[in-house]
């Protein structure tokens, strides 16, 4: 029997053997909490990997590093800005508006988004020049973009400039969800400081490229990490063992496994692109295809072994993973281009 | 050079060979969150060990299973009755506060307690007793208990059942924290479910005991599991790699893993407790160990390659765990002996 | 000089005679908070009005009223679904993401509503049947509707019994703020109970009306009454000579007062719309008028001493109140025909 | 039939007849919420009294008041010292864990207060000492007093200064809860400045000394009003006729009509204290007689026509207010001198 070949999230991958070699050199004791030498290296590897200053803390999931990252720059009366399908208002059952204390996700529509839920200073502007500075309306406080998009679409380093101008000028702090950061800098060939911007804080994924259960909050105001530790803690995110988070991060940093992953990851995905440049609903620049097609043609595909979501009625999304077959990438390329 | 004989904490100890087997088992693409096989798999074990119908839920931290048990029994506007040293008061960054949207814990003082940070229906009713049905006090909603408690004392069958009344004929939940529970377990030499009471809710450890990162969240009233699971994802708790920490959790369980692993960390605690009967604290009826003596006897344990916390002025903690050394508990016990 | 003509807002308006005498009819030492004789009325004087069993009680804002009504029904991490022009989501300041802890408002767009800020099953269908049962999805708990709606429109008995078929197949609650619900009444000429049709709570304005800080929180399962109270209490709310607050409620049901004063102010209304039939935005069916008005037109009529809001670049809004001048109203009438 | 002779509370008495005059004065049509001229004065006014800049906000509540001063300086992570028996904590029905998303109360004990609920450096520092700037365990962020004390006693100024060193050398913030400022100024007799000392906010009130529903939040850092406004709105407590509780205050300020109401009240209660110096529980320095009597002197008072609380089992408590009948506090002295 087949096994099947899997398209369906990049968040159900199995862990890098080179993960699991880390994990199993912290297997021994240590100081619990983030005391150990692991976690404590952090601060300096992301240093070093944005060449600037920044604090580095681990969490179990990108929810907790989003919600953590935007509670340095949010207060429970003011609003985050956000795509309509950004992750932190679709998919994060609402932990924004609890770690958040009740502050409101202010929504930039997807008809008038820059492409791919991408959103741009225009769209902002639009959004929040109508409201008044009058307490009966909430008052952004922040910007919250995503690294790869939610369609797999990449900031360029100008648009990121602009998007820092004009969060500054408006005094605005500038969040960026990376939880697919890595397939980001991959698809720019830029350096991780490049693909972040001028963003003041950012979550930075590991679990989807080949981790199991770390991602990294980071923040480029290092004295912002005072009141995120306190954070973390209380909500039940200071893991006692934390070495065995830190070392999944670190097992990816070492020889830009991170970077190997999302390469691997994005290259499949721009091999399936390939057969099906007419049919894509958005450029394909990292590790995610959204296709038209029918319902007959993806039974069609179905039947093959392949395994993906529906994306509505007439469109298809498959996703690659660091482990994803070279041999399945070109099937699926293959049937798709036979349809 | 010697290495160091460790008595620091349960949380330090590494991860047990079997549960690395369980986690490298689970080591393949498989349905995100808690969609898996592994983690559907739970209640039914859970239910089968307490035999009775019961939900669990994997989170990673003790602190948010004690807080999201606690979200089934507890409004906003309420109260928590738990000891002073209780964990979920002394030691979690204030997370009852954060998950409970600032309910209030009230606390039974240490001098009153019934002895070990045990509390029991009279010290319970000498606090709320006094609170008046009055808009302007706080009332009492739920009751935590720690089993074992914070200094390693453990509740009998008929204490339960004393506090169930209790709680009951008032109204209240209760809740126990079993951060130590396997402990209590293999002390008391009772079933889990006796070990349990009547509690409505149990946060079951597992990573002071041989896991990595996973807890229990057990629900005895399944039908709350319907609002937990969607308490857990918004405190960012619903790892989308679920199946890891599943796995942790079944093999521990997986021939009593747990209980082999307890009665060994209770073991070694029991020689050492033999060697200073007239200098403990408390009895020793866990795996900590609150002893009397000197600053100068505690340079004099470390000189040996003995690391342990000091615990005041007065005295020190001895915590062993599944993977503590005979030799070291015997040397331990020796050198206290010695003093 | 002449005194201005004012069309701004109601809630500017003075407290009415009868107000003022029942303020002055408390003034002597009593119970506080709500213990005194006034306070204690209200859960009956709502129940002989609306024809069956309900709790009431006082609180100084209507954001206050609808907050704690909506608490009623939406856990923290549940959702209320509105029009995105309600006020509780313009211009509450974000109080629901206060009160409810996080929980999300769920916007009916306006450009698919059913007429003047109201909302029909099918538009709340067509929000939220796409939300899967899942949790990473926030979930309807409410319903909340305006009664009269934000642009002066009246939900017949017909579309609440929509509303509340569609409600309770769902299981969702059903919240009707009511700051003009008066108004509303005096419209539709029909029975407070059937304006408020099966809507579980209510949030009755007064201080438009011709109070001076006092609305009331309707109740229609009593037995909520429980909770509100404490979370009243709570939110800084349980003003401690609410006598004060109670007595103006009283006042305003004395004789019908409330009624009488809507009554007033929809006639002058009434009187100012039928100048414009042509240029309305909205059909007039409480006390706001929405026109149609270029800013020539509008300069035009604060020459004439008419005060009164823009609304947006074409359109201006005016709104009378119970103490509307009938020679202010006729003035604004012909200078309106005259444009 | 005789009238009784009310000692309950003085926030059962009525309003002033100044009171009233000014809130006749401000009914007519005026800018809703806090635009009115009257709300306006606010800041300059208390900015005169203080001799320091500061910004006022109207509020209903003392409860709203001492929340929203402290949601100035306690982050949601923090923790606020008091005394056990503050209002804050044992009688706001939990506001502050609401108002403040869940920050902790960190108690005093009454066991080890420097008299009468009052506190002083050397409790606070046994208190929070001991606590390790360590993320398991919640840090305070700022200290709260009560001028006059929950037992009538008042802090003089070297108190207060001993205070603020403290607070400042921790870097704590400082605020005072003045439900009764005005009896400790009456008392001290000192300036309005001298009595609120380094303080960093203050709730001043209103209600009890002669006020319907106004209380002061005073900020002596008035760029801190930014975010009270804001939050203020969002509390539900931006009252839309503003101007009715800004002309309660600006009444009370006039002519210094707090102070001379003040001194009415601990006129009388200094009468009455007079005839029972050695039954006091507590030095009169305010409005409030703690007195030991056995309940049959109780039952003996009361039979004459004496309203008043007990105070547990072997004292009552007696309170006069700004109308308190100069007959009646002689009455009540003679009938205790004849106890």
């Amino acid at each position: 029997m087949t096994q099947p070949k899997l398209f369906l999230s990049d968040n159900a991958a199995p862990v890098h053997p080179r993960v699991w070699e880390a994990l199993q050199a912290a297997d021994h004791a240590d100081v619990p909490y983030d005391g150990d030498g692991l976690s404590a290296a952090l601060d300096e590897r992301f240093s070093d990997l944005f060449g600037r200053p920044c604090a580095a803390l681990w969490v179990a999931t990108g929810t907790a590093a989003n919600c953590l990252a935007l509670g340095t720059m949010v207060a429970p009366h003011g609003g985050v800005v956000c795509h309509e399908e950004a992750h932190i208002e679709a998919d994060e059952g609402g932990a924004p508006g609890f770690y958040l204390h009740g502050a409101k996700l202010m929504l930039v529509s997807g008809a008038k988004d820059s492409g791919g839920a991408r959103i741009a200073p225009a769209d902002i502007a639009a959004l929040i020049d109508p409201i008044r500075d009058d307490v009966h309306q909430v008052q952004p406080h922040a910007i919250a973009i995503t690294q790869a998009s939610e369609y797999g679409r990449c900031y360029r380093a100008d648009e990121l400039a602009a998007l820092g101008e004009f969060a500054s000028a408006r005094h605005l702090g500038l969040h960026m969800d990376g939880a697919r950061f890595a397939n980001a800098v991959a698809f720019l060939g830029c350096s991780a400081s490049e693909a972040v911007g001028p963003c003041d804080t950012l979550s930075f994924g590991f679990i989807k490229n080949g981790g199991m259960g770390a991602e990294a909050v980071v923040l480029f105001d290092p004295a912002a990490a005072a009141h995120v530790r306190y954070r973390r803690k209380r909500a039940g995110h200071l893991q006692c063992k934390g070495r065995y988070l830190a070392a999944q991060i670190l097992a990816m940093l070492d020889g830009d496994l991170w970077l190997e992953n999302a390469r691997a990851a994005n290259g499949a995905a721009a091999q399936i692109a390939q057969a099906c440049t007419a049919r894509l609903l958005h450029p394909v620049e990292a590790n995610e295809i959204f296709m038209r097609c029918t319902a007959a043609e993806r039974e069609a595909l179905r039947a093959q072994g392949f395994a993906f979501y529906d994306w509505g009625e007439d469109a298809a999304r498959f996703v690659t993973a660091w482990n994803t077959r070279q041999e399945d990438a070109l099937a699926l390329a293959k049937a798709i281009a036979a349809l």
